[in-house]
């Protein structure tokens, strides 16, 4: 199978070395608007030439776009602008109600799968990725009943060639959910970055002192905003609601604190440790 | 040498193990109110012989003291009743400032050393102890002036022996910094398994969605309020401090998604973003 990978960065790097390795996947055209990522795509072997869309699209049976999903919504029309029936076009963003609306009344609509593998890290760029990334999570695939049944075939393929095991639901339903789990812990992780900065001014005490728990609370506040941004504005209403929440969440606990009411922060505390049993299935 | 480990846990556990392996201790009393992991302990190597305070201290040149912090600083008075200028006696505590205010009048002050290692996980018990925590991790020590030159010595000499590096500091700054780096953590990871756990009523979702990086930032969720309502309690002003800062960083990325201000959302994940270059220096 020929490939287009348009975003040659972590996702779709990864991607394109597990299919690869896999021997799925024989050769990858790489489109990227930033050249530096192109060239050490290719130096990676992650993709074998570096093209244009237009150059890539008719030679490839799979298209993926992998780029912020603010992008993503705009380039995948003029993608399904340029293909038949015998091409299939996938994306990997963490928000899908606002992609899969970009398409809606696109006469090649059942050509797109819109796909979500749930995995990321802090870092970006071609030289983060890696193929073992995606085993063992979980894949997402929304609104398959407006995907051709040939097109969600060869993504279901390439989800289990990527050890995935695969879900399906509703794009607005993925965009609740991925709220709840990946988007608040980024909004989390960042503020408390800032508490921190804001607060501790001796940056070395920082470097000397964090534990490795701060270091993992922290973690996320390193990732990028070319792609936290567009996935927080796509997923404004319900980011705003858990967020809500977990304001809500963190005055139970200043209240306690500033009650010394004892017994409501070991509730608070028994409460979360629930997410062990949760957790810990996995 | 020998030592009685008063708390058999984790971070007693660890440090025993570690400095077993070492040969700088010979023989452990273990003291604790729990007596599965008294027994746990003893099984795992961590203790040679389970015993009461009362006849270990004698015995002993160095006692540690490795329980939660109200209950740290309960007894820390009782063992400096029973030991002389050939003892020392030391604590692991997360929080400082009461530990030394409750043994300053006392005629033994001299043979306490205010320890603290940087190091902790979600878990807890004898069963969780590995030698290998401490490397690489800060150690530090408070009021360094207040402890006698010779308990001093012995408490380095067992920092080097965890492969830590020592920082001296005043205890009420001690708590200052641990409240930034490492206390609200733990209420931010609360709080976000509480807000999952309060809007994802589906379980089953979150087991197979969450993504490495929600569990990295809920991770120390799991941690128990045995240990962390008396620290939270003992560090009670700075930990509202930092708190009230961190829900208005919250506030912030609120205030920004709702006014749709990209660029005050974009300004707020860019100065995040700079705890990468202060921790990656680790």
């Amino acid at each position: 199978m020929k490939i287009t990978l348009i975003g040659v960065g972590l996702i779709g790097g990864s991607i394109a070395l597990k299919l690869k390795a896999k021997g799925l996947v024989s050769y990858v055209y790489g489109v990227d608007r930033n050249e530096a990522h192109l060239r050490n795509a290719k130096k990676l072997g992650i993709i074998d030439e570096i093209t244009s869309l237009e150059n890539a699209v008719g030679k490839s049976d799979l298209i993926i776009i992998a780029i912020p999903v603010d992008s993503a919504a705009e380039i995948i029309s003029k993608v399904l602008d340029l293909v038949s029936t015998k091409h299939t076009v996938m994306d990997v963003g963490s928000t899908k109600s606002g992609i899969v609306k970009s398409v809606e009344n696109h006469p090649n609509r059942a050509r797109f799968v819109a796909f979500h593998p749930m995995w990321g890290t802090e870092n970006s760029g071609p030289q983060s990725a890696v193929a073992e990334s995606f085993s063992g999570r979980a894949a997402v695939i929304c609104d398959a009943e407006n995907s051709a049944k040939d097109a969600l075939e060869t993504v279901e393929a390439i989800a289990r060639k990527l050890d995935m095991h695969l879900m399906y639901m509703k794009a607005e339903d993925h965009d609740i959910h991925t709220a709840y789990i990946s988007h608040i812990s980024h909004i989390t992780s960042y503020a408390l970055a800032n508490t921190v900065l804001e607060k501790e001014r001796e940056e070395d005490t920082i470097f000397q002192l964090a534990s490795s728990g701060f270091s993992s609370t922290v973690r996320l506040a390193k990732s990028h905003p070319e792609m936290w941004v567009p996935i927080f504005k796509q997923n404004k209403e319900n980011v705003l609601d858990v967020l809500n929440e977990h304001i809500s969440q963190l005055r139970k606990f200043k209240s306690a604190l500033e009650k010394d009411n004892d017994i409501l922060l070991e509730e608070l505390i028994r409460n979360a440790n629930r997410i062990r049993g949760i957790l810990d299935e996995k």
